[in-house]
């Protein structure tokens, strides 16, 4: 029996899997940030990550140095950059034509949608859609980042929560609770103090995207602004989603429609007009709950590419050991 | 006959104008920005560039060491720390009770207005308005800066441009003009070029604000995208006039509305519908060009500290010299 490896990187932390081609995970491990390349030091940084994370996860699994039948990678901020330092330190695990380095939209959607055709949307600090029809066509909208994009993303909806607290406290719009929510959160007097924090150096976009979760709780609440700012997340999340779509081939399919990240944390106020909407422009979609969240993604894709059919038993393993994942998290 | 001092300090420069108190302009002088005073070393920077538009229109006006009857300073950014770095600066050329310290909206008020009661909105990179009634009650309202607010400035406007261009790439929205308008800006292949461009460390906030350029070009050639855009913003720097005009007390006053800033100059499709809406929520506004820009506005805030008559003949000064400010500009 061989191993596989699947790694899942994110904006704050790498996470490696280690599982045996019956799809029985064995162990998993932590590291920092492999992303943020332009910073000072990332390079060794991104390196140092990888090999904490691997490190972690071997030792869980109570191996020394392996060769993986296959690796899959689903990176956030994935450059070619990236890929040269990553394979650097995983040369020695794996063979060159073994080692699949890919966007986490990928990982993301083989997570969402169990692998099968259709698209998932990621809803997180940014936003963008990854389409993958029956026929190996492959469609990515969206990633243009928080100038340029990332509409219906995390960071999207705390600057809206900003700005329509900012404007009730004004008397520009209506009462909303998000001013005594941020004034909670922050733990200060009033708006203007808020502002002091928000302008901080100490808070990066990242920071600031936590703030969306104020908003989802104000919209399950029933406050009006709030609700809107969802409902408008939710307009941009399914319009990546039918863009992407409209990019590939799905004659003949049903595609899944999915989804990753934290704005979908908000339940019914962003899901419910996020559904709606995609199913009017694809009537024939399955709009569902992630199968698997993206690291599993990852390790459905690297069994794939061992080679392994992903029956019943290798799907029952997932199961029985997919906690030694989740408890990393 | 005495001298006043008139300060306008913006993003980028600060201008310092010398006149006579009889109106008549004598010198201006440019030195580089006061404000953003957390990054390192910005507090002699500061002090340096009022230093450096002091002594240029001192020159200027071939006048010497002298002191001022009245300085009104109208600051972007205005800060206690700024006041008293400032006032280190000053103190050599004018009593205390004479140094006149203002956030540059109250500049821009007695530009816009000509000094009347009324309503002036700032839509530069930032946005905010400013009401003074007959009865010298202030309002400020907005001014809570990109993260938190700046509803309808250059910077939001650029950004929705940004996003607009995005979207028509990827097949989410309908064509626009704005994604040629930006790979000509640039001067690049592609909109993934003008990607790296904008995530370029040399962009900055005030950099990406000029983009809103684009979107007014765009919107005065009939691109329904940029007219959009455009119709927003005008919504909310009106937003930003009514709340205003709400905190004070114009009866029996007919309120001067008026404007200052960059955003100002894409014309009639943010002209139109701001002044359609302001005049629907305050019928008796007159809504009016900007009489003086902020740089003549600090000047008329100096004379009337002066305690000088703004007669016709003061007038008629000011209007016959007022090139040599304009020349710096």
């Amino acid at each position: 029996m061989g191993y596989v490896l699947a790694v899942d990187g994110g904006q704050s932390t790498t996470l490696s899997v280690i599982a045996k081609t019956d799809g029985t995970v064995l162990g998993a491990g932590l590291g920092g940030p492999a992303n943020h390349l332009h910073q000072e030091g990332a390079k060794e940084r991104c390196k140092k990550s990888m090999r904490d994370s691997l490190n972690g996860a071997l030792r869980e699994a109570n191996l020394g140095k392996i060769k993986f039948e296959h690796v899959v990678l689903g990176m956030t901020g994935a450059s070619e950059l990236m890929k040269t330092l990553i394979w650097e330190v995983l040369r020695e695990y794996v063979d060159e034509e073994n080692f699949q380095f890919e966007h986490d939209s990928v990982t993301a959607w083989a997570g969402g949608t169990g692998g099968k055709p259709g698209v998932v949307v990621i809803g997180g600090t940014g936003s963008v859609a990854l389409a993958v029809d029956g026929f190996d066509n492959r469609a990515r909208v969206g990633g243009w980042g928080y100038y340029m994009g990332d509409e219906g993303s995390a960071y999207q909806i705390a600057l809206q929560g900003l700005s329509a607290a900012t404007k009730s406290y004004d008397g520009r719009a209506p009462k909303t609770v998000l001013i005594e929510a941020l004034i909670d959160y922050f733990n200060v007097k009033d708006l203007w103090d808020v502002h002091k924090q928000v302008y901080s150096s100490e808070m990066d976009r990242a920071d600031l995207a936590k703030l969306s979760k104020l908003v989802g709780n104000g919209a399950n609440a029933g406050d009006k602004a709030c609700l809107e700012i969802m409902s408008s997340a939710a307009h941009e999340l399914a319009l990546l989603v039918i863009a992407a779509a409209n990019k590939v081939d799905f004659k003949g399919q049903t595609p899944i429609i999915s989804t990753a990240g934290g704005v979908w944390k908000a339940g019914a106020p962003i899901w419910e007009p996020f559904k709606k909407e995609v199913l009017e422009a694809i009537p024939n979609a399955k709009v569902v709950k992630p199968v698997y969240p993206p690291s599993i993604g990852a390790l459905v894709l690297a069994l794939k590419g061992a080679r392994v059919e992903l029956n019943d038993e290798v799907l029952a393993n997932i199961e029985k050991t997919r906690a030694i994942i989740e408890r990393k998290k």
